[in-house]
């Protein structure tokens, strides 16, 4: 049984798209799990009626496993992260971070402003102990399988040490989200050579060498479309939070642009979308943040309520799979042998 | 008039691609170019005999229109740049710099090992005074129009003055061989704000705005595909020489990678092929190593006689369009003022 905030006042399309989100994820989830909606109650409840009345009528069922939690502020996505969170403590995302924190609900979700999101995860949670960063996990569609890049975000200067770390963070989220027993890790670099890239890769090579990850070695760009290098397919991909948002932005982008020039081309749109459709970003919904003390899943503001019904799917796995807890133990695995 | 020698040894394929690639540029290029065939020159010449004799004999006519320049030793695409440069000053590769550096060549063009044509270009042709780094320009096709990539792999731990160095490189090489009149520069960033990004590049958006080149501010991995931002297009994009390898092996990959699940969807091959014309690299040919004093274009080791044609073009544009002369004027405005 999980209960799971959502930030009803986050990303562009709210409360439509957040509202109608957590409609559909009830309608596909176990009947214990519930959702709590988190912002200003007027709004929240106009927009249930609304939508319970209009185009989500089949699913009035679920409207008693809703619960609102009154959040009387909003934080802008254009809002500076620092002054926002410390000058909004009554916002949807600290008020649903703090329920979480306080034992009343076991994941936060939201499509708001992510730097707010990240700044406010680790003041409310806290990082695990021994970790330096937080990372943003993102999944990454390959012709082969969904593997999982981090750093996507959250950390523009990296060292070696933070990069170790965040391979241990995504062997974890690709055991506990996707299923994947000992995941591979390949380190995100510009040759295979250990002796390739930069200062901080290199070093990195060496770290996962001996860090009892599933190491693969270097993989280049050229690997992340099919999942796999010359050695074998990955699992999980670790570079620093500027080039891992230049790839998965630049990566976002590329299949649009391709379908337009392909549409104009005179091939069908709708056989193109059928064979890409693993390529559809919105059926990950969200991003988990990695490493603080709690779940705390990061959506695009231009979330679908498709996109947003994932994301809370993905917070449910991540509190049955017991993901927080494990990624406490691995980072502490002297605490572990003594358990 | 343009001589332009060819490391007739580099590649995968070569001598066959080389010479191949050389005959059919000769065929395309106006009669008063040459081309200079570097390496073991009965190995060449063999390759040439046969063919004229076989698939080129349509181009016999440009035969004394190649001249065949002796080096016996050839620098294996594996080998240790460094060592290799020291230990083989009679390589193809070392023995084609210095004949430009000598005045009996205007640009060189290889296919071999890059790391050793980097650092013999650098230590034959020495880098134009104030400047720090060398960078490779790359071409990415876009949907709109091809645009340039810089650094993309020859530097990899990057500062901001290095990154404005490569935005005038950029700028110069748009005009010179893309013909853009006035080119727009944008800093590869993760956000458009100024204040967005890694050290560098939060230092180098600062620099680039009073830099006199054509800054339209941070663009983002989406905006490659289209190569526009919401303010507009561009024709230039820097980023350190780690950023741009990943993005550039990415990019190179996606097309395959998406053509071979469109093929297998049902999708005609041949329609796609001709639609995603456009994202044909070797078209291109050749990345200038823009900053050295002399042109030295790097071409990819699995280059088809296509690619390097076109390479030799490029080359030939180089050298028409005084691309280097501009570069070094660039670097030291005050001697420009002076002349």
């Amino acid at each position: 049984m999980a209960r799971i905030a959502l930030d009803a006042m986050g990303g562009d399309f709210a409360p439509q798209a957040t509202v109608s989100g957590a409609l559909l994820a009830l309608g596909e989830l176990d009947a214990a799990h519930t959702i709590q909606l988190v912002g200003q109650t007027a709004i929240i409840e106009a927009e249930l009626t609304r939508q319970l009345d209009g185009e989500h009528k089949a699913l009035a069922s679920h409207r008693p496993r809703i619960s609102i939690v009154e959040a009387p502020e909003v934080i802008g996505a254009d809002e500076k992260p620092g002054a926002a969170i410390r000058g909004k403590q009554n916002s949807s995302m600290v008020v649903g971070l703090k329920l979480q924190a306080g034992g009343q609900s076991d994941a936060f979700v939201s499509a708001g402003n992510t730097g707010a999101q990240m700044a406010a995860s680790v003041v409310v949670f806290r990082l695990h102990t021994g970790l330096k960063r937080p990372a943003i996990a993102t999944i990454l569609p390959t012709a082969k399988q969904p593997i999982v890049l981090l750093d996507s975000g959250a950390n523009v200067d990296c060292g070696p040490e933070e990069l170790t770390q965040f391979a241990w963070l995504g062997s974890i989220y690709a055991e506990d989200i996707l299923g994947r027993a000992n995941p591979v890790v390949g380190l995100l670099n510009i040759g295979e050579e250990p002796e390739k890239g930069n200062v901080a890769a290199k070093e990195a090579h060496q770290l996962l060498t001996t860090s009892g990850v599933n190491f693969i070695g270097n993989v280049e760009g050229r690997d992340l479309p099919v999942g796999a290098c010359d050695r074998g397919p990955f699992d999980v991909v670790v570079c620093d939070g500027f080039v891992g948002n230049v790839v998965l932005k630049f990566y976002e982008a590329i299949a649009p642009a391709m379908m337009g020039t392909l549409v104009k081309a005179g091939i069908d749109q709708k056989q193109l979308g059928a064979a890409l459709a693993h390529l559809d970003y919105s059926q990950y919904g969200g991003a988990p943040l990695l490493g603080v003390r709690g779940i705390s899943i990061i959506s695009h503001g231009k979330s679908s309520p498709k996109a947003l019904k994932n994301a809370l799917k993905v917070a449910v796995r991540a509190v049955e799979s017991r993901m927080d807890e494990h990624i406490g133990r691995r980072l502490q695995p002297s605490e572990e042998a003594a358990s």
